[in-house]
């Protein structure tokens, strides 16, 4: 095989109680990336359609994740990606985790798979590393793997795969006002009350339990964060309005996705989900804010080949 | 019915990974009491052997939470309570805890139960308040529930029941000097890292996993705890030693049950379970030390009419 063509898949990390732990993969969101081996021993980004991104393989999140994985396999092999970006950098849904997570894939199934794709996390993550100076797991480990990853441990990695419930959409919202995962990260505090870690803790245990017994009423109470939305949610518009709304509409829960702006509610099956897309499309409309919207179900395999 | 015998079980709150949300519930360690319809219109705490408690209602845990159960009920029917205690006061596994629960569950039984189980918990908590100056639910839930127990949310309450896999075994050693829950609690820090917070939510997360799936070598792993445990372990009594002890004998893992000074080892069966018990009592035979070793298989029942 010469050449391989992927979906790279949109991911919401965190998912209110889940801060850096926690992400599932979107369905109907994401990239495709075009990898073609290449007979120059270099890794090129030969492309890149759809969004204006580094070109230099040290500056592409999708270069430094292949060059990681080449590195350790001692390769030489060299590789043209070419990237269609239809995730919008700093939108909150993991644009450079997919670039990561597919660019990797992609390479891993061209050398014959020394690897299975749960290994290629590592890889992935340094992507993430360039992307936002550090590099956490919550949004390339259910990108590469599908719905929903817990990242037990970070030292040593240790990611879990958890059930799907089978009735669960979500709806994205990304407000068109940048936030660099850089810059959302620096205005969270390095130390927390031991009283909110507690209720984030309890509240992530819920969610965990809710996923395996598919009891959904349970999880969208297990969405609170008093940890991170309240410092995050000031810098996305009309937050406290949305959270209002979705709820009014039925929706099991509501938060920030990743780091912002994008937000996302969970609900349970397609039509509620498009009444609380259409709920938030009627409220957004007259804001003056550009923003996407987008309806997805829980893609329960990861990176795809198309 | 004008009486009631009941056993009322030990517990292990916290699990490491779980401080103020998790318990589980012992089977062979744990008070007995028994509870009599008096018709003086008030609670009497008749009699206490094995320990020297406070007699007075008002003093005594299962006073204090019978007495707010009938006062919500706005019942004036007297009861007498005599407790033949066997758990050690300031043990760690949850003393006040089975008073408190076992009180609470043997009058609404006798009063043809106007509660559910369930909604015990918070009156079985006001002995928890009097006894450790905290109103926590982490012992009182698993005593009435049985099995593990995860506390999502204190305001509102609410508490769910996790699985139990099969081959669980708990040994419990309780070294014989007294920590109480209240100075316990007094030494931890009310503010923590957010990276240690996110260790504990992440292993939290997958100790609830591996629930679900019996996955007792990733229940091991899960049993992490890197805020209260370097805090606590320093009162206790050779813990680091008994933390390799363990592990060397094939524990699955190991860690302060409460506030201490007890320790608990999970163990998968009960081959393993009396391995680890005759390690840890070989070991602290020579220590000078008094104590108390016990091995219990999970309680899935909570509270037993006897």
């Amino acid at each position: 095989m010469e050449e391989l063509k992927i979906f790279a898949p949109a991911t919401v990390a965190n998912l209110s109680c889940g801060f850096d732990v926690l992400g599932c993969c979107l369905d109907s969101v994401g990239d495709e990336m075009l990898i073609k081996k290449n007979d120059l021993n270099e890794v090129r980004i030969t492309k890149i359609t759809g969004q204006d991104l580094p070109l230099e393989t040290n500056l592409n999140v999708a270069g430094v994740a292949v060059k990681a994985l080449l590195k350790k396999l001692d390769s030489n092999q060299g590789f043209d990606i070419e990237i269609s970006k239809r995730i919008k950098p700093g939108s909150g849904i993991g644009s450079s985790a997919a670039s990561s997570a597919g660019a990797v894939f992609a390479v891993n199934k061209l050398l014959e798979e020394p690897y299975k794709v749960k290994e290629l996390i590592p890889f992935a993550m340094q992507g993430e590393l360039l992307a936002s100076g550090n590099a956490h797991a919550d949004n390339v480990a259910p990108a590469l793997l599908g719905g929903f990853s817990l990242v037990r441990s970070y030292c040593p990695l240790e990611v879990l795969s958890l059930p799907v419930p089978p009735d669960l959409r979500v709806v994205v919202l990304h407000p068109m006002i940048e936030i660099k995962t850089k810059d959302s990260r620096s205005i969270i505090k390095q130390n927390v009350s031991l009283k909110s870690a507690i209720n984030q803790w309890g509240n992530l245990g819920a969610l965990v339990s809710a996923l395996y017994t598919e009891d959904y009423e349970l999880l969208g109470r297990s969405l609170q964060d008093e940890i991170v939305e309240p410092v995050r949610s000031i810098l996305i518009p009309y937050f406290q309005e949305l959270d209002k709304l979705v709820a009014e509409n039925g929706a099991l829960g509501f938060g920030i996705s990743g780091s912002g702006p994008s937000v996302y509610a969970l609900c349970k099956g397609d039509e509620n989900a498009q009444k609380v897309k259409n709920a938030i499309e009627v409220f957004y409309s007259d804001k003056n804010i550009d923003f996407d919207l987008h309806l997805s179900s829980i893609n329960k395999q990861g990176v795809k080949i198309l």
